[in-house]
C-alpha cells in the first residue's frame, strides 16, 4: 500500500508491505514500512490470463493515423510476458524501425466475471493503473494481426501502482498526459473515449471470462509518436500517478 | 500418465495420477490408477501465459479462404480462458452466424525460453497435443483483429493428453484428421506446413518469452468448414490421439 504526501496521510510517501495478494485474497499489513524512494516498484500486476487492448478508442487518435473509427471495439491481446514495471527499460527490438508510445488508462479486474451488466461494472474493477501500450508501428502495418507488433517483451509497462478508491464515473473524466524527455506529447481526457469504461467491460466480458488481475487497456488519446533508444517516456493519469520508462537497445 | 493398449504397456487404457505438475516440477506417481473410460479428462494444460496461434500455415488452407500466403508467420493470441478439455462443449455464441473448426497440432512449451536457436527447439518442447482452433468466421472478417473471433470462451479445445516421447522431426510428418459427425473433413500432413515446428518456435521466441505450459497452435490444413449446434467435431493427430467436442447453444 502506497501512501502519498498528496493524499494527506500520516506516513507520506511511504509503502507498506502486505501479506497475500489483494486481487485474489484477504490481505494483512505485514507491519513493514519503507520510504517510497528507497524501494524499487515492480509491475503492480502480472495478469494470470490476459491484457486486452482497445484500438482506436479516441476519434482524434484514429484520425491522426488515418484510420476510421471502428464499428465495434477493436480488440487485441498483449501477452503477460510483455508486462514490465515502472523504471524498467523498454527494449527496442532489432527488427523494428518505428516504435511508438501510447499512454493509456488501465483497468485491473478484481473478480471472475462474464456478461457483466452495465450497472455492475464498478463491482468487477479492482482498481486503476497507468499503461504504455508500446507498439511497433511498422510491424503493425505489415504483419496484419498485431500479436508481434504489440506483444514484444517489455511492450506493456504498467504502474506505478493500482489505485482502488475511484469509481468508474470518476475515472471517466481524468487527463492522460504523455511526455518524451520531458516534452508533452499527449494530453487528453478519458471523457473523449468512443466507448467508455462501462461499455468496454460489458463488451469484452460478453465473449471472454475475465479473471482477477486481468488488465484492460482503454485506448490512447491523440498525440502518439515515435520512441527512440535513449528516450525517457512518462505517462501520467490524474488521480493515479506517473509511469516512467526508458528505451534502450539490448 | 495415460497408458494406451496400442502402446503395448502393462496396464492398457489406464491412467496413473501424479503428484505435482510435470511441466514445471519433478513429479511422482501417486500410486493411483484408473481405467481411462472411468475418468473425465480435463484440458491437459491451461497456459500460464499464452496460446499463440498461426494463421494460414498451410497453402491449401490459405487458398480455400481466398487468402495469400503471408510473408511472415501470421500470429494471434487466444486467451487461456478459451481453453476447454476433451468432451467439454463448444458453446455457439449468440452474436455468431458462422462458426468453423480448425484441426491442428499443438506444441506445449516445457521451459522458459527466448530467442531459441533452431537446433535447440526439441529441448524447449514439453510435448504435443491436439487442438481445435475454433473461429467465428463472420467476426473474423468484420472485426479486423481476431481477438473476439478466436477468443470466445470454449473456442480452444485441447487434448486429450500431451504426448512427450516424440521429436520435432517425428511430428513433422503426421496426419491431422478432422471429422464432423463422423464424416471426414480435414486430412492433411504436418509436412505441408509452410513454416515447420522449428521455424515457428524460432520466430515466436524471437519476440516473446515462452513460459512452461504455453501452447503454440501450428495452423490448420485444408478442409475447414462450418460447425453448427449439435455437431460432434473430432480432431485426430497420428501418434497423439483424438480430441472430441460437441457444439451446443448455451
Amino acid at each position: 500500500i502506497v501512501e502519498l504526501a498528496a493524499d494527506g496521510g500520516k506516513h507520506p510517501d511511504t509503502i507498506s508491505t502486505l501479506t497475500g495478494d489483494p486481487i485474489s485474497m484477504p490481505v494483512q499489513l505485514s507491519g513493514e514500512r519503507h520510504e517510497l524512494e528507497a524501494v524499487r516498484l515492480l509491475a503492480p500486476v502480472i495478469p494470470r490470463s490476459k491484457v486486452v487492448g482497445v484500438g482506436r478508442n479516441y476519434a482524434a487518435h484514429a484520425a491522426e493515423l488515418g484510420n476510421e473509427v471502428p464499428e465495434v471495439p477493436l480488440l487485441f491481446f498483449k501477452p503477460n510476458t510483455s508486462v514490465i514495471g515502472p523504471d524498467e527499460p523498454i527494449i527496442y527490438p532489432e527488427p523494428v524501425h518505428e516504435m511508438a508510445y501510447e499512454g493509456e488508462l488501465a483497468l485491473v479486474i478484481g473478480r471472475i466475471c462474464r456478461d457483466v451488466p452495465a450497472e455492475r461494472v464498478d463491482e468487477v474493477i479492482f482498481g486503476y493503473t497507468v499503461a504504455n501500450d508500446v507498439t511497433a508501428r511498422d510491424l503493425q502495418k505489415t504483419d496484419g494481426q498485431w500479436a508481434r507488433a504489440k506483444g514484444y517483451d517489455t511492450f506493456c509497462p504498467l504502474g506505478p501502482w493500482i489505485t482502488t478508491h475511484q469509481s468508474v464515473a470518476e475515472m471517466g473524466d481524468v487527463m492522460i498526459t504523455t511526455t518524451v524527455d520531458g516534452e508533452q506529447r499527449q494530453h487528453g481526457s478519458t471523457s473523449l473515449m468512443l466507448r467508455d469504461i462501462t461499455e468496454l467491460v460489458v463488451y469484452i466480458s460478453s465473449f471472454t471470462t475475465l479473471l482477477p488481475g486481468d488488465v484492460i487497456l482503454t485506448g490512447t488519446p491523440a498525440g502518439v509518436g515515435e520512441l527512440l533508444p535513449g528516450h525517457e517516456v512518462a505517462v501520467s493519469v490524474d488521480g493515479i500517478g506517473t509511469l516512467t520508462n526508458t528505451v534502450i537497445r539490448k
